[in-house]
């Protein structure tokens, strides 16, 4: 089937700006084309492609109805200005350890499916792992229809503009009964392997984790003529807020982001009337996500009351810790036979750690030079990116042929 | 030609959000539509639409070759979901003042003429009173031209997709030259006619103000898996200058405002590579503006070295102080026509202040009752309209009659 370097230049330009960074969101032609790749990769190598009724597209290799099958995959989607690893490595790789599997001339005793998950980063709808959290039951389907985009479009309009129906979104229990296990091969988003000098890890634990928005109603005005002490300014504690989270994580030990703004009306000489704050939060333990996200509450409010500026927040999406339990359940022997590589835990989510909720999952982790992920810096050495197909094909070998 | 209230709904829905905000940004279908509202209305009233070279739509009642014009006006552009009163009633008072002239059977001797300013709020191209700013050659054309909005539209390419040529912008003195005197009628944007119980006022003084774009630079990264310390997050001090701005404003009797922010990628689970915050300053003195930019500026690197995110800060406009002379000159003996109203300085920038460097000009302020702009809450009571209309009037007829 080719190189993995052919594999992997076959969809590196889809979505791409001229400054490199990846603008793939949920829904949207750049998505659609990478669909179309997957569909067009899955096809040239004869695997039946399934699309679910949250989005997602199946590649099957085998009988799906024979059970217990081996899955592997990730997703094609980005962050705004995302890097081109962060998913496509995990699909690419699982084509890439099909061919592997087929050139060693391995017959599976099970199925074995390639997956894309849609909309797991959440760029565009607010809510991460919207197909894997659909397909397993912890996203309410009336809820992810409803979700809107920044320019007021729904999930349910944007997945119906795209051809697919948002009427049978929901939990798919039939199909999950099929998988007896998920992997996922993903770079790592830190330098926990760079500082080991290994290439490819397993993953341990995903620290708990959540988005919340943050919104501060103030009232618009003249920037120029409002005297200060008149003013209801937004933009005021939605500052103190930015400010509070990170010293409120320093304390905590934990992890606090506020990456998107969205003020308004967005002039120099109006005075914000709106600002919403979106905070990412993430611990070792949920205790402390709860303490930081609770406490940064407290200080917005105070700083709202000070400006005269109501602050409400909302929990758009929480997710609980996730223990993947590599050497459990089908995966017992595995790290045995990958030359016992290091288990390392990671803040950051993925669809195998929505999938752990109901299935037995386990991650691959694939070295990155700089720990740098979600930006257009974001890279995987080559040689890497060939140990970590060779771990999935070793992984998947070692799980659909006993 | 029909009732101040007639003409003020002829163009009160241009532009206008279901929110009941405006968006007239400069060259975009909205202000196009108010400039052909404007060369409508002249039509009706037999006013000969002249546009200038910079794109400032001039109306002529009398031969302008005559000389020494009374000319007044003031724009039809918005602030982002701004107020319907600011620009507007300016403009639509000159035409109910000419109307009320005619009524009166007045005969000027002197050429009289209604001006609608070209961008004037600067919201899209971030420069405010360009049209002014250009005609008396404080804006150089280059500079003019190569302005962007934020899609990467220059003013050049806006001008010309709207039919006007780029290539003659510059001073245009022999148009400035036939200018006598020019007054321009606004909403007040404060609560001072409020507070001294009067419908009307005299502009005293416009306090030197201008704006200033603070660019953050850090480094693109995944919120979940970075480590604190090896962050280089523009988003936190971007929020120290924020909260700095303002308490050095309060600190120095100042005003200053941080009203629009644009993050990049501006992801929720995106560290912040990019954020530019525009900082609007003004106060009575330029000395007080100049101390305190500078000392934004100070923390804003500070914050910044702590956490290694480059700093640049950018002036975009600035503008001296304005002292109008309400009782000098051509105006000699206005207040008293007036019966005396009061004169009030002012924090907002405006084209008149802007002619005032190179001619006489004054300034008409009508009562605002809760001093709110550049808000669809902006509002001035029909009463006071009509007010000002007569004082308009008043002042034309004073003014090219003598």
């Amino acid at each position: 089937m080719g190189s993995f370097e052919d594999l992997w230049r076959s969809q590196a330009d889809i979505g791409r700006s001229d400054a490199g960074g990846y603008r793939r969101f949920a829904w949207t032609p750049a998505d659609l084309e990478c669909r179309a790749w997957f569909t067009d990769q899955a096809g040239s190598r004869g695997l039946a492609v399934e699309p679910d009724r949250n989005g997602n597209l199946w590649a099957w290799w085998g009988d799906p109805r024979a059970g217990d099958a081996v899955v592997t995959g990730s997703h094609l989607d980005s962050v705004p200005d995302g890097g081109g690893y962060d998913g496509p490595l995990g699909v690419v790789s699982a084509f890439a350890a099909v061919d592997e599997l087929r050139s060693r001339g391995t017959v599976p005793r099970r199925p074995v499916a390639v997956v894309c998950f849609s909309d797991e980063e959440g760029a565009r709808f607010g809510v991460s792992c919207v197909g894997s959290r659909l397909a397993t039951g912890v996203l309410d389907p009336d809820q992810a229809r409803a979700l809107r985009d920044l320019d007021g479009t729904s999930l349910a309009g944007a997945m119906a503009a795209a051809g697919v129906d948002p009427d049978r979104l929901g939990p798919d229990p039939r199909l999950l009964d099929r998988v007896g296990c998920f992997v996922e091969l993903h770079v790592e988003q830190g330098r926990g392997l760079v500082n080991l000098g290994a290439p490819v890890g397993l993953a341990g634990r995903i620290w708990p984790h959540g988005r919340w928005r943050f919104e501060f109603t103030g009232r618009a005005d003249h920037a120029g003529t409002t005297r200060l002490a008149d003013r209801q300014d937004a933009m005021l504690p939605a500052a103190a807020m930015v400010l509070a989270s990170r010293a409120l994580a320093a304390e905590l030990g934990a992890h606090a982001t506020v990456g998107r703004l969205v003020v308004e009306p967005n002039g120099t000489n109006a005075i914000a009337s709106r600002v919403r704050a979106w905070l990412d939060a993430r611990a070792p333990e949920e205790s402390t996500v709860r303490r930081l996200v609770e406490r940064v509450g407290t200080e917005a409010g105070w700083a709202g009351s000070e400006h005269g500026v109501a602050v409400r927040t909302t929990e758009e999406s929480w997710t609980p810790v996730v223990e993947f339990a590599p050497d459990t359940g089908p995966f017992t022997g595995l790290a045995e036979v990958l030359g016992d590589p290091p288990i390392l835990p990671t803040g950051a989510g993925h669809d195998a750690g929505i999938l752990a909720g109901v299935l037995p999952a386990a991650m691959l982790f694939v070295r990155n030079p700089t720990g740098v992920s979600h930006s257009p810096a974001e890279h995987a050495e080559p040689a890497d990116c060939l140990a970590g197909v060779r771990a999935l094909a070793d992984t998947l070998e070692y799980l659909a042929c006993r």
